[in-house]
């Protein structure tokens, strides 16, 4: 079967090498009212962007992603959980708000990953290539400091936009049973999980990846070197103790 | 300034008016797969999506929505956070997971809205219409019950998708540069703000709202009615300790 919008979202793929040229200001203009378009909760827009071009600016944020790769594209945009903006409002309004709880920062959460979900598809419809940085929220406070965000906002992703250097390759993806299910989460034999996830185990690259770290399984790649609970732990403190100090009640 | 995208991307809006009849299920696996290739932290996928057709299955799913209108959809499917099914893999696999901590929870958070976020696209794309509830953080818990959620799984957020009833009519939003910022976060003046909200507070719907409810600002309505502290409080308690109960740790 093949929907229209098939041919550009079944070939879509991150890109992490990026030309030096920045897209102009005003096609990020145009990008960015796009993305506003995406869904947000009770229309409150609870989230805001920060983009950043300025070559200093961009040399520091970058040490903020441990100058990963995809980091060096020419422009990075902040994404921003944001309770301040409509607080502000509530409270210029005779109003009293109260989304400094959970369910505040998960609303604010989902706002901003909403937009920025709308900004990578828009952006890479027009040419450009986009590359998600998980490492905002390990490096939040730093983010925060440099970016100036007050309390009541939290970076919670990045996303890297310019234009590709080169056309990256697909990776994997599990089968779509592993991942959708009708009526009801299955409860899947120890056999069948492996099943699942048996061509991502023998994906090429992925099993080159195992062999250049000198591990067993793929799956210690990931536990051992890319999300260790050495490093995980301490940095789901750090995160936490930062939403504190920007003033959420967890 | 005009980019391929626009056309869809500038006019969409939310659809809370569904024909009863749902979409095949073959149209629905197949934008599934498609929106199963928005980015994913580490490739992890660290999420799942429960489709609810079956008439009993949704109307008890309705009542944990509030039975708010959009909820009348032919088809809900609750997006979920998942760490259960890596998890499990890895265990398998002769290494040791740590996603049970906030780290672990926000990629999980992320990764499923952006799943959920290329959903909408695709589905609006292919003539469909959609609703994010937004109401599955507050029932959590009967919705995993509901779904046999286990351990290591949070519902995040339900997308409603059907055929449109009726054509919506777009809602306004902010202004750009309310919400995207250069470089850093500016210090709005009070004047400012009011200024960024001004459509906003004036737009007809809007000032229709505030009638209706016999409240004095537009701002009162979101605080004293939609997100009152009354109630956001309780359910932000609610789903704390949900996610203790689903095996994280804050």
């Amino acid at each position: 079967m093949s929907t229209p919008s098939a041919s550009y979202f079944s070939r879509r793929a991150t890109v992490r090498n990026f030309k030096p040229e920045a897209p102009s200001r005003e096609l990020l203009r145009d990008l960015m009212e796009q993305a506003m378009r995406a869904p947000t909760t009770g229309n409150m827009q609870l989230y805001s962007a920060i983009v950043t071009t300025d070559s200093q600016k961009l040399d520091t944020l970058r040490g903020a992603h441990f100058r990963q790769p995809a980091s060096m594209a020419p422009v990075l945009v902040t994404i921003c959980a944001d309770v301040r903006r409509f607080e502000r409002w509530c409270e210029l309004s005779q109003a009293e708000p109260a989304f400094r709880n959970l369910q505040g920062l998960m609303a604010a959460i989902l706002d901003a990953s909403l937009f920025a979900q709308q900004l990578t598809t828009v952006a890479e419809m027009n040419g450009l290539g986009t590359c998600w940085l998980g490492t905002t929220t390990y490096n939040a406070p730093e983010i925060a400091e440099m970016l100036h965000l007050p309390s009541g906002v939290v970076p919670i992703g990045t996303l890297a936009i310019g234009y590709p250097g080169a056309q990256p390759e697909q990776c994997e993806r599990l089968p779509l049973e592993a991942v959708v299910y009708d009526e009801e989460y299955p409860d899947h034999s120890d056999r069948e999980i492996l099943e699942l996830f048996k061509a991502k185990d023998e994906f090429p690259a992925n099993a080159k990846f195992v062999t250049e770290n000198g591990k067993q399984t793929l799956a210690q790649v990931f536990t051992d070197i890319r999300y260790p609970k050495s490093t995980s732990d301490p940095f789901s403190k750090k995160f936490h103790d930062f939403l504190l100090a920007q003033g959420f009640e967890l």
